[in-house]
């Protein structure tokens, strides 16, 4: 599929907005040849974008409010013409392929939502995080978009992940696994041994049978489902992990006879690797599952991981991921549908 | 409370065992000046003594059967005789002041429950690992025994890890947080929402609030509590999380003209630094709750390990654990119990 329309960047959200998200939006039609639309308040995108010498290069659509970083699920309601709003609002006419934002998670979820509003046959929309592995990146999903959800939602997040893993990733046949507290079917709460149960023989899915929480870095599944708060807690643990070993790496390195080729290290790879493997620098998270794809990248974002999270969507639209979940959701037989 | 009564060292649980758990006996009773029991067969743990010159330092107790690493919680109920089970019996009759096991975890606790049972007004027993913050470990609960609770469980494991961080680490009012996937109260699944209201305000424990997965090894809270399902998921992740940092340290380091500084780095405090943060080396979960202290230490402990275990069992017995439970459990006004 070609995909000719703009990518629509929320430039109001995140940590850094409006400056390095239009740095992100320069050098993703400079360097990536993306096409994108800046959404935000005219005046101070049209000034951000003079600094780039770049008014003619990227379009602005006007939106006057935005949601702060604080602001919460309820906030995204009050707010119909939010910069995320309006750049959902452009994905909903068809005149952008997808929503970027680095906003607030909770108030980007509940505007996408709103105003996508979920795709015919899809019970839960799902955050999905790719995390470093290799060959290719573990899909992790749902990281925090539903905190409650029956059985039959972790099913469908497999077909979320799979389609998503093979069009970002380009995994063929995306192994499955259900993220729980033993390998034996068995194990697990009441949630995980009834979904193991639908997960076994879904057709569509290839289901590898329950994984822990060691294997979230282990390369041994291509896709992990869990239910959003599970997940959540499961992504904020492995990012304090990764943050704790590499503080406590520094003190160590930092002290004695070896002070000096820890310095060193810390100048060089090991601020690199700590940059790559640090979730917060990932591309982004995606809202899977709505009519029209959300990549939300982190809060901290700069122009960099911006125009990392604008290539991201891009690939997704271009992929026709939207289509590939609604072909595999509804191409479930009638009779293992449980939704 | 003094405290002469020998810890019950199950001499059969663990890959290690017997010769391993048998010389972190000889080492507690030498180095440690703690008395210990050995549990298992007399002939084999004889002849193991006897290669540390040591058969008239550590007494043994017979127990013929043992439970296998890979025999979950039914095993535990077909083996009356097992090691474990003779160790609980120990303390049960009062010729032991607790128990000390590397054997698996699930039969170990299925044991413990089944044999010590649940101490008058615990609902719920509870495994608690203790998380290398400074400095003072940060106490997590439940990091297994249920997989599924009510929020008044969550309230009791805050009692529980309370007296826990008191005598194990001496912390004066220990702070309590609440594993969830945000900081204001409102956030959460079900379980997690009505638990964060019965906490605040609930006498005797000082409850600050929400905590996220980065906090785990932030020292942001004393004792952090969560149904067993989200605290095994998360100390996996955690083990998985620092497991991967390091591995991608090696390669890091291990490759280019770093390489020799690297392998430098390896053979010291790295590997030092590694085996800290390892959850693997940890002095062991405590499962609390029984009427006796079980301490289980990790299935691959070595002597070492297997010492600081008996060692730990020994304070917190010495301390009154199971007193102060019981004490903290029932001294809640009966407007404020839920259970």
């Amino acid at each position: 599929m070609s995909e000719s329309r703009p990518v629509a960047l929320d430039a109001m959200g995140g940590d850094h907005a409006p400056h390095e998200i239009v740095a992100g939006a320069v050098h993703a039609v400079r360097e990536r040849g993306l096409s994108v639309v800046l959404v935000g308040s005219p005046r101070v995108l049209y000034e951000a974008l003079a600094d780039h010498d770049a008014t003619n290069d990227v379009p602005i659509v006007r939106a006057e409010e935005a949601l702060a970083m604080d602001e919460g699920a309820l906030a995204s309601l009050r707010r119909p013409r939010s910069s995320i709003a309006v750049a959902c609002h452009l994905v909903r006419r068809g005149d952008a392929c997808a929503v970027v934002s680095a906003g607030s998670t909770a108030g980007v979820v509940a505007t996408g939502r709103l105003r996508l509003k979920p795709q015919q046959g899809v019970l839960r929309p799902a955050i999905a995080v790719a995390l470093p592995t290799v060959p290719t990146p573990t899909v992790l999903l749902d990281a925090g978009a539903n905190a409650e959800v029956k059985p039959e939602a972790l099913v469908q997040f497999a077909h979320l992940g799979t389609a998503y893993a093979e069009l970002a990733f380009g995994v063929e046949h995306p192994r499955v696994g259900l993220l729980t507290i033993g390998s034996e079917a068995e194990k697990g709460n009441k949630l995980v041994k009834r979904a193991h149960e639908l997960l076994e023989g879904s057709p569509g899915v290839r289901f590898i049978g329950n994984v822990e929480g060691y294997d979230l870095l282990a390369g041994k599944a291509d896709v992990i489902v869990t239910d959003g708060f599970t997940g959540n807690v499961a992504l904020k643990t492995m990012e304090g992990a990764v943050r704790y070993a590499f503080g406590e790496l520094r003190t160590s390195i930092g002290s004695g006879r070896l002070a000096r080729l820890g310095a060193l290290l810390q100048r060089s790879r090991l601020r690199e690797l700590r940059r790559r493997l640090d979730a917060e620098a990932h591309g982004g998270a995606v809202l899977l599952g709505l009519n029209g794809t959300v990549v939300i990248a982190h809060g901290s974002s700069r122009a960099p991981a911006i125009s990392a999270a604008c290539q991201l969507a891009a690939d997704l639209a271009k992929g026709g991921v939207v289509a590939r979940i609604g072909e595999r959701v509804n191409a479930v037989p009638r009779h293992h549908r449980r939704w």
